[in-house]
């Protein structure tokens, strides 16, 4: 069977085959040993940031050249102008470009984007619409690539398919915990949610631990092909782990709510990972809070820089193949 | 006839004959249809935005690479110095460098200088010395380009002329209307300038519509080869348009007195642009304040993407031909 | 005896042997006159600013790009996330990453990191161990290069010292006049440090004027393996000088106490460099407030774009060396 996913957008790792994340997983292992093809030879793609970055952007730019392409960063509101995303919007408030417009432009001078904009965490709808994202699939006429979004971070989720393949020698029937971890802000599902995809699509046997206030979301944890299990203690979570992935994310419940979230937040500190099974692999997506989500000896024991350093390469086979 | 540009700056079209200016266009028509000569192969461009910018940005960017160049992009006051231009300034205040020293330097290390440096809105006949980019004219020792300054945006009055001619199938004669359009802040005039400007140079057949408060700068209407008609109705300026032209632009007679400004404009919101003469093209500088400047018909069904297009291959044309 | 340098920070020219810095020195000369061979055919260089910056980035982009690489520009704090750099931390306050894993992930992705980080300004002790850079050089499994730290600035004293060779046919025995300048603000000394390592290192004959309460600190003049003479009048230090530098740089005796330093500092605004000997060159690294450190009739005069130049072919030197 050859697969084929030229044009296509990768918004998220859940409209994509498990054959073929299979097969831009082995693309990854490729040009990890050698040099990829200048499959991006003549040709743009540009990276739009409405939010910070640092593995994300070197590693797409980085990435990008090694094809031979020209990457564009662009930081959205300091670089370019405010963007509007609402259907029929009268725009005389602040925003001053609709992503309509901005995408069918840039459409005609690159022949990727990739975007990265977070979650805004003032309207769960809102947030759960994933609106800046899409509005960019809706209007780009060229392939639009997730840096991140307000529910996904795909690139990270095959990179850490890609670690744990490595470390372990296969993703099916892993057994794999994924623990919340406290943080002083209320942070983003995009990590834990592709994360949680991907391993369940690729078969792994996920155990999620978080406090009963922080749940993923129902009908993400609902649409997944293998139901992880959940519990409520992170112990229980890690006896036996092969993998441990620790990240903090924000209590959907409290939306709005930031000052009785921080409450109940502050009360599980103790949610810091700093112990592991012996053996185990420890994967974190970057930046971590050292000391607050987890210990340093954890970190300097872990594969995390693996980990980021295969962000480079399945993104390059990523581009490769879509673009 | 034989036409070299190389070694010229491009401030505004204004200080090119006729004859220049439909070679360039030649040339862009040219760059669209095929791949670009490498014509800046080891050469590097720096993109110095005192303002933002979306498609200027890529597309000088993307231009610049597919010339086989290498862009440098920097944002002044935030990546780098703030920048003074007064000749024979006392430097005690906030401004870390002056142009002269900031163009002169650059010019050791690039091969030309592009410059977007928007009017300060705050001293008419400041603004009307459109002073930081004559001042990195005057101090560069490469080709500087006019990424839009306070008077001028000749790359995108180029665009226009190309869009015109594509649609059209001339410029010559045809008729076109530039008309005001009500946008709830004071915008430059830097774009109805450059507009005017090339189409009467081209020997288009112009009428321009605003509320009787809101002119262009008279020295400039009288300084254009073929004066345009100037109407106070904007049904009368679109009667019979081959092409229309929607831009707002701020009242000179208010400088430094925005409230009163603000007041006199709000009365004109009926200025949005909703309806154009069957087959007129509709024409767009963007961004656009969907709703307000102009209506999502009239945007929908325009050829605003192929003007922005347009941006890519007049960019590429004057850079190959300058510098 | 051939010198290999393959693999080492350029951290400070101190760490330098004097015939190391003028192999460097002797390939920039090379490099000024022909192009530089495709040294980072394939590579990329991070180039992380801490702070901003136009001919450090311009050049180093450029340069870059001219040895056949792709250079990576990110702004800390507004395009990346924030940076600790203090070991063991405890990360629960603003900062949302440690050098040591953004170091460590960047290794990953390119084969050398330039960064810029100027001195906090706020505790003596905490700038003299240089941390920012420090951090990096720690972390890094790919050679730093400093772009500017708290103490060093040695590209600038490369640069400095190129041109001295130029105008002057040598740098052992010249006469060299290091004189400070009025400036509103206190600034880092890493300037003045750089350019006085590196003349003495390479047997220049300098003097050394400031005002009493402004000295270089003691333990790096310590360190110069030629020891500087200290005067506290610039007419003094001018007399018979071959070369003349002009800098400000903050009283390190103040520290923390700004108003007390304002107060003093004021009082020697007649520190302005408004005259030099005939004949002699006159050297700044820029940016320069004009009018206020140094007279336009002196700038204007002066070998301060050449130096500027410099910039760009002591970096490629660096790069193809060191990388």
């Amino acid at each position: 069977m050859t697969i084929s996913l030229k044009g296509r957008s990768f918004i998220n790792t859940m409209e994509f085959q498990p054959a073929e994340l299979e097969h831009l997983l082995a693309r990854a292992r490729e040009f990890k040993l050698s040099r990829p093809p200048r499959a991006l030879e003549g040709k743009s793609v540009a990276l739009v940031f409405f939010n910070p970055s640092l593995r994300t952007r070197v590693s797409f730019e980085v990435g990008i050249a090694e094809l031979g392409g020209h990457p564009v960063t662009m930081s959205v509101g300091t670089e370019s102008w405010t963007l509007e995303y609402r259907e029929g919007a009268v725009m005389d408030q602040d925003k001053t470009e609709h992503i309509k417009d901005a995408a069918q432009a840039l459409s005609r001078y690159v022949d990727a984007i990739g975007v990265r904009a977070f979650p805004g965490l003032k309207s769960r709808e809102e947030d759960l619409a994933d609106p800046v994202i899409e509005c960019f699939r809706k209007y780009s006429s060229v392939p639009v690539i997730n840096m991140e979004s307000a529910l996904w971070h795909p690139c990270q989720g095959m990179a850490d398919a890609l670690t744990i393949h490595e470390q372990v020698g296969r993703v099916k029937n892993v057994k794999v915990a994924l623990t919340w971890a406290y943080h002083p802000k209320a942070l983003p599902m995009a990590v834990p949610n592709s994360f949680a995809a991907i391993v369940s699509q690729l078969g792994a046997d996920l155990t999620i631990a978080h406090p009963p206030e922080f749940p993923l979301e129902k009908r993400f944890l609902d649409s997944l092909p293998r139901r992880p299990r959940i519990v409520h203690s992170k112990e229980e979570a890690l006896a036996g782990a092969q993998v441990v992935y620790a990240k903090s994310w924000g209590g959907s419940a409290f939306y709005g709510r930031w000052e009785e979230e921080k409450r109940v937040r502050d009360g599980y500190k103790s949610w810091i990972c700093d112990r592991v099974p012996p053996g185990a692999v420890f994967l974190h997506c970057l930046p971590v809070r050292r000391n607050v989500e987890v210990s340093d000896a954890v970190l300097d024991a872990s594969s995390i820089y693996d980990q980021a350093e295969n962000r480079l390469h399945v993104q390059k086979a990523i581009l490769a193949e879509l673009v």
